[in-house]
């Protein structure tokens, strides 16, 4: 079975005016390889309600899931569920179970649920909610989006919801070795190699450490076997001087 | 003069799959602020040429300038100039300038300048190049295009001599204040104080410290003597108990 393809859209302009930078992103491509679904795109928009209806019709309708992370909590530029429903063309409103996990959870610690809070409790028809055990208000999925929260501790949490529940591939696997030598000595090498394992992908990450230039090679695939033949072979690129 | 508008893109497998953390987005979106000029948008994809060619003609018919970062090294996945010339219909090859650089890096530093490493001179027609005070190998501007190496110092050094040669806007100003209450708590004010002030933009960012829950207030724009007339107003809220 081919695995699942997923992309993701960033939304907010607090990563875009370079205030705060993105975290999650990082997070989920880690989740996501570790569960056997490949990210294959992602994405960072401002808080516009065009730009967000028109990446989330892109990415949903090109990738079997699109996460969404930012945009849910109470304030006025938080309108990624009014996007995501206009993008889906279904309508949304305050839905009685989201109302009941905030009135529940204002209840508890004594703030007011007030008409901002239960903006948090607008959710498109249709969706499934996502628990947020941090803070309550939910996030949800719908059709093949699932949206959720731009803090990275809830954002966290939220994936680790949600992943159990999507059918991954075979999981994605990747070994790495480093060679004292720069990219330009043995990318014909490699070449040559990737020409002959067209099922693994070869990637090359020059670094430098103690003043040595060097190379990390890694390969990924799905087939274990396959992967550690390729391995040997690169060791003993590695080893030629 | 309205501020010029950008978009990034991020080239590569390594930042999909979780093995590396991007920081070019985050050092790219803080300079083109302090630039004037916008980030409104940034992209993520493989080392697929379709998926390049497909994001490079999106962004730079709809922005200003495009920003890219990654594959422009001596391997087999290192296909962006060959992308980019492709989505603008050029052709590419290796070209005198380019060669000329590498040589006289390559005769400096005493390594063979090889097939592999000849590949960093394949320049598209039209392309002017941008300096790597680093490692010589170039980037390039084509069009609207500005293709750069995705090692962090390079594509930072890049950036530092790219961004003078474009003509910015208005600088992007912000003054940010925090309160100590939920965003719930003052949504409602933020809402009414943005409505009133259209022309600058209002964030507000959840943070929990010392077990104590507040917000962060920003305001961007580029009067300052609109923000100022805006935080006076922020203070007196966040004042108000």
């Amino acid at each position: 079975m081919p695995n699942p393809t997923a992309a993701m859209l960033v939304i907010g302009d607090e990563i875009l005016s370079g205030r705060t930078r993105d975290s999650n992103m990082h997070h989920l491509a880690k989740e996501l390889t570790a569960h056997g679904i490949r990210l294959l795109e992602a994405r960072v928009v401002a808080d516009d309600h065009a730009q967000i209806v028109s990446a989330v019709r892109a990415l949903s309708s090109a990738h079997d899931h699109v996460f969404t992370s930012g945009g849910i909590g109470p304030t006025h530029d938080d309108i990624t569920a009014d996007a995501v429903a206009a993008a889906f063309g279904v309508k949304i409103g305050v839905r009685e179970d989201a109302h009941a996990i905030l009135r529940a959870h204002y209840q508890r610690t004594g703030l007011e649920l007030n008409e901002a809070r239960l903006r948090m409790a607008r959710i498109p028809e249709g969706a499934t909610l996502i628990d947020n055990p941090i803070s309550a208000a939910p996030g949800f999925t719908l059709g093949n989006v699932h949206v959720m929260a731009g803090v990275p501790a809830i954002f966290e949490a939220m994936v680790a919801g949600v992943l159990p529940t999507l059918t991954g591939g075979d999981p994605l696997l990747s070994q790495m070795i480093d060679v004292d030598r720069g990219e330009g000595e043995i990318a014909r090498d490699l070449s040559d190699l990737a020409a002959r394992y067209p099922d693994l992908s070869f990637g090359s990450y020059p670094y430098q450490r103690n003043g040595v230039y060097g190379t990390q090679l890694v390969v990924r695939g799905t087939d274990g076997a396959r992967i550690n033949a390729a391995m040997v072979e690169l060791a003993r690129l590695a080893g030629r001087s």
